[in-house]
């Protein structure tokens, strides 16, 4: 599984992920206002899509209480989607409420990640947001899904590639429009990304794949590039490499939206992205964070 | 150039340059003894190849004044290999006068950048190290070859591939048995090391070739990754990421031989090395100096 099976895209999605998923994984509290700001200025760089918020419950995670708020106050731009992530028909109605018009469910490929943090198996996790995926059916609202511990799990280890390809079938079929398929605890190789990737799209289109890398041991890149061989066309990312990594202490979070815009645009492969006004952005927000940006490009530029 | 032309290779020699190369570039001070502890901690972990230290002269890099001690107080192994750097015939009679029997010589494939660093144009630089290529054929001593700035200068800007692929050539011919072509300012992608790798190989043959990468964008085990795909099975790294880089401010230096390791053997590339035991020398040494590792799988180990 180490070879690659076809020609690299012409040109990469980028999903921004940090004001959601870099934020949520951050110690520090951020006010609204800078949420807001943060989203204005990612909009401003060329992305198309960035994931605004969560609403999730408050008490589960209270760094996005103020899911509303941020989502009422960001101007949107009719260019730029602005996914979600809603856990239940309570998060669905509260999304609406501010006029999300795409939102993102999850689970994850591992048994024992599911049973760990929802108390559910994947089959029950998935029941559970069934409502919703009917209500935004209905609703015409677009749907991503997002599989979890797709390389490897912090609890049971080892995840069985049959499962993440069974799990993104599913959701492909309930109608996520986009499978993004997560290594969580950053754990992958090239070699095991390719191979997982090529047997989920035996059974989902790779149109409606994207890649997810957390770079806990630094492997993102060579990760995205192998899936990239694979003709995935989509990457998940977050500017200044926002989100510590719960399982592995010291570890960082999800890779750096700068650094895989320098890869992408190095190797000819469009974004849409201007490089350094998203770098002065990840500045700015990690001067917000109080911490050093995560992203080694941003950082070679000062 | 973004696809690959070939299979991976089943097992990489990989090329420890921290005790040279790295600690070179760091700014503390290491008392001889520690680098003697390093350098036998290394050939504990299973590496075949490990640059001891370089016999430049004290006045360029004080660094390693201490190089004939070093080289003098380290525990070699039969099955270990301990390349040293020479820049001319004072060099090289120092350090043969303690034992070395493979040297490495250098140049870079940028005009401006050996202009800047030695007054001398490429085909000088070669010249001056004739004689030493002389001496060591007739001494039976082997000879690495490093080309640096292959894919960017600081200097220069850009460094035509053409260029790159005369200096290895001219190497090669002149008895090294393997040329290293680095990435001295890490600014490469995939896809340029790629080209830049392939072009290399129509000239000089891929079982001669190394590759040395900086990580200072992030990018180099995606570069490792690309050139694997071309073929190469050897590769140069450093344990703990140590090195700065000059030419960057807050970059880091060398790609971390920690995770070269685990991209390799996770990927199935046999590296001989064992890396629980690379782990605890790299955190060892960065206590050291004083500094947090720049190994991402050191830290997630943590």
């Amino acid at each position: 599984m180490n070879t690659p099976s076809t020609s690299l895209p012409t040109a990469v999605r980028i999903v921004e992920v940090g004001a959601r998923d870099g934020l949520q994984n951050e110690k520090t509290v951020i006010p609204a206002a800078t949420k807001i700001e943060l989203i204005d200025r990612l909009s401003a760089t060329g992305l198309r899509a960035i994931e605004a918020t969560s609403f999730v419950s408050p008490k589960w995670v209270p760094q996005l209480a103020d899911a509303s708020e941020v989502f009422s106050g960001i101007t949107r731009k009719p260019s730029v989607s602005y996914p979600v992530l809603v856990p239940n028909l309570q998060g669905y109605e509260r999304a609406r409420a501010v006029g999300a018009d795409e939102i993102a469910v999850f689970t994850a490929a591992s048994e024992a990640f599911n049973r760990k943090n929802i108390n559910a198996s994947i089959d029950e996790s998935i029941e559970r947001f069934m409502p919703v995926l009917d209500r935004a059916r209905a609703d015409g609202v677009k749907v991503r899904g997002y599989v979890s511990t797709v390389l490897g799990c912090p609890y049971q280890g080892e995840v069985p590639v049959a499962d993440v390809v069974r799990v993104a079938k599913r959701l492909h079929e309930l109608g996520c429009y986009e499978i993004s398929l997560g290594d969580t605890i950053g754990i992958g190789t090239p070699g095991k990304a390719r191979a997982m990737l090529r047997a989920v799209a035996e059974r989902v289109p790779m149109s409606a794949l994207a890649v997810h890398f957390h770079d806990t041991r630094g492997q993102a890149l060579a990760n995205i590039l192998a899936c990239l061989e694979e003709g995935v066309a989509v990457v998940d990312s977050s500017v200044s490499g926002t989100g510590g990594c719960p399982y592995a202490k010291g570890a960082t979070g999800n890779v750096a939206t700068e650094d895989v815009v320098y890869m992408l645009e190095g190797m000819g492969i469009a974004t849409g992205v201007d490089l350094t006004a998203l770098i002065a952005t990840g500045l700015w927000l990690s001067s917000q964070l109080g911490r050093t940006t995560s992203s080694r490009v941003a950082r070679a530029s000062q």
